[in-house]
């Protein structure tokens, strides 16, 4: 089985409105909430591939109420630790279609004995199942350390689970001593994170510091997978698509996850990532993935070893 | 005691932004989560001020648990029922002092059931206990019959308590016919409702559908009192304030609860609704109001008779 970690579980509210207008009031006319976070949103999608999963991480307060009845109206086993204070909530006002303003709050201020207790809990539910993947995602909500996911990722790989790591910056640089076993940045991420544009060497940076493979997400453009110890591959989608694209690397993450659990190739993984992503912008809501989608984006995925003698 | 209807309970949740640009992406740096709805406004007065008071009406699901855990913060006795759905929240994006921009839910769904279990609630809240007045404030969930004020007036008439309402539209219209012994519309109010600018003669409309004292307050303007069976009266603060107005009608209807319980004078209440109205202009919250301050205000009010040969 898969599971997934999200520390800073979200609600995600969203607001219709017919216009904003700043220094007004606003009548709302409709309201739409929902469980949210990179690690709700891998589980999310990895449910509805029909793939074993456990959604697990931090929830807070009567949002964190909202998180589990969310996931459980969804179907998404989940087993969440709760901690002192509110989860956050991120309030997107909407007025037309993909024209967002949105409020993040930042989440429960978790002290150390939360965040021993999670660890506990953590490695509790990997020793007592089967656990292949552990899956580590998103922000790290206020009090939780830095280095959170290295200390996630050393206690998971003492049970035999692989990881994929989600996170960026300070939190993504912290983590890579401990291995990781897939690290997901997208070209933002991996450029702000080690300063190099170029996918290949940025991804480079990443291993000299700990990671094992790495795949540079490129929206439109595609991927790179730079896995450790066989050549580089390049994918991209042979369509162009417009549509959501939140969630999209969530998607991409869950199937990096899903080929690491049943032993797929670095070229079936690379596709199956662009063609899960291409099926989640597809989707107005994050999460969510059509098995339709993902059978007709297939074989419109081009992948291609990467000729070490260009530059990618 | 002086018991408060709220048929829309809020969660006024308050987020404190640097700036807002519109279509973006913005971090909250403070989140304030406070019970709102002018009924409850009144009971939070009301108790301030040191009466007795139970604030009752409907709450909903997640947002209806934090209303209720606000006022046993706020020490305020509550009794709502709880209904299907989920309470409205209002949500208020501040970036700068007085500078908010506001989003309203609707609120609850109420069917016919839950309308009725209230209904028999309030008349048990008024039978068991010694309710010398019911207040009436603020607008009604969808679901709720719209002449549902002039429902709990006759009802809690029938066990000898008086009423005062604040409603506004059609809701207060359909409300007078049952008589409520007080109804305190602002100008703008009174204006949409009866289409008469002149507070006197608009009162007099009120009154004429089956008001019985009408007091039509019109902000830093002050207040007219048109009693049913006296003289007018004319009051206003000798000072101009600045402040907060959201609060300050409410603040103006737990005085006028208060000196309807107490057997005050007209003079009396429109002087106390006056200076508890101005001191509620003066605290950052609706619903707080500081004893200093009242004291410190009621000196500067003028009343006076209005000569029935010159307009108001």
């Amino acid at each position: 089985m898969i599971l997934t970690v999200t520390l800073n579980a979200a609600l995600d509210v969203t607001y219709l409105v017919p216009e904003v207008v700043l220094h007004t009031s606003h009548r709302v006319t409709a309201v739409h909430e929902r469980a949210g976070g990179k690690g709700i949103n891998v589980a999310s999608v990895l449910h509805r591939r029909g793939l074993e999963v456990l959604a697990s991480g931090l929830v807070a307060g009567l949002s964190g109420g909202h998180v589990r009845r969310d996931l459980s109206r969804r179907g998404v086993p989940h087993a969440f630790l709760d901690v002192e204070g509110e989860s956050r909530r991120t309030v997107s006002i909407v007025a037309a279609a993909g024209d967002a303003t949105v409020f993040n709050e930042s989440g429960p201020q978790v002290d150390r004995d939360g965040w021993r207790t999670y660890l506990e809990q953590l490695e509790r539910l990997v020793s007592q199942r089967p656990v292949e993947v552990v899956v580590l995602s998103g922000s790290l909500p206020p009090g939780v350390p830095v280095d959170a996911y290295a200390q996630l990722v050393a206690a998971v790989r003492a049970h035999g689970a692989r990881t994929v790591l989600d996170a960026d910056g300070d939190v993504l640089l912290a983590a890579l001593p401990a291995g990781p076993d897939i690290v997901k940045p997208n070209r933002q991420e991996l450029t702000a994170a080690t300063g190099i544009d170029d996918p290949r060497a940025g991804a480079a940076a990443l291993q000299r510091r700990g990671a094992r493979d790495v795949v540079v997400s490129a929206g439109a453009e595609g991927a790179v997978a730079v896995p450790g110890d066989e050549p580089a591959y390049r994918g991209r989608l042979d369509r162009v698509l417009t549509g959501n694209a939140t969630g999209a690397g969530d998607a991409m993450v869950a199937a990096l996850a899903a080929g690491l659990a049943r032993g797929r190739t670095w070229p079936q993984m690379l596709a199956d990532g662009i063609a899960w992503s291409a099926a989640a912008v597809l989707q107005p809501l994050a999460g969510e993935v059509s098995s339709n989608d993902i059978d007709a984006m297939t074989p419109q995925v081009r992948i291609e070893e990467i000729d070490d003698t260009r530059t990618p």
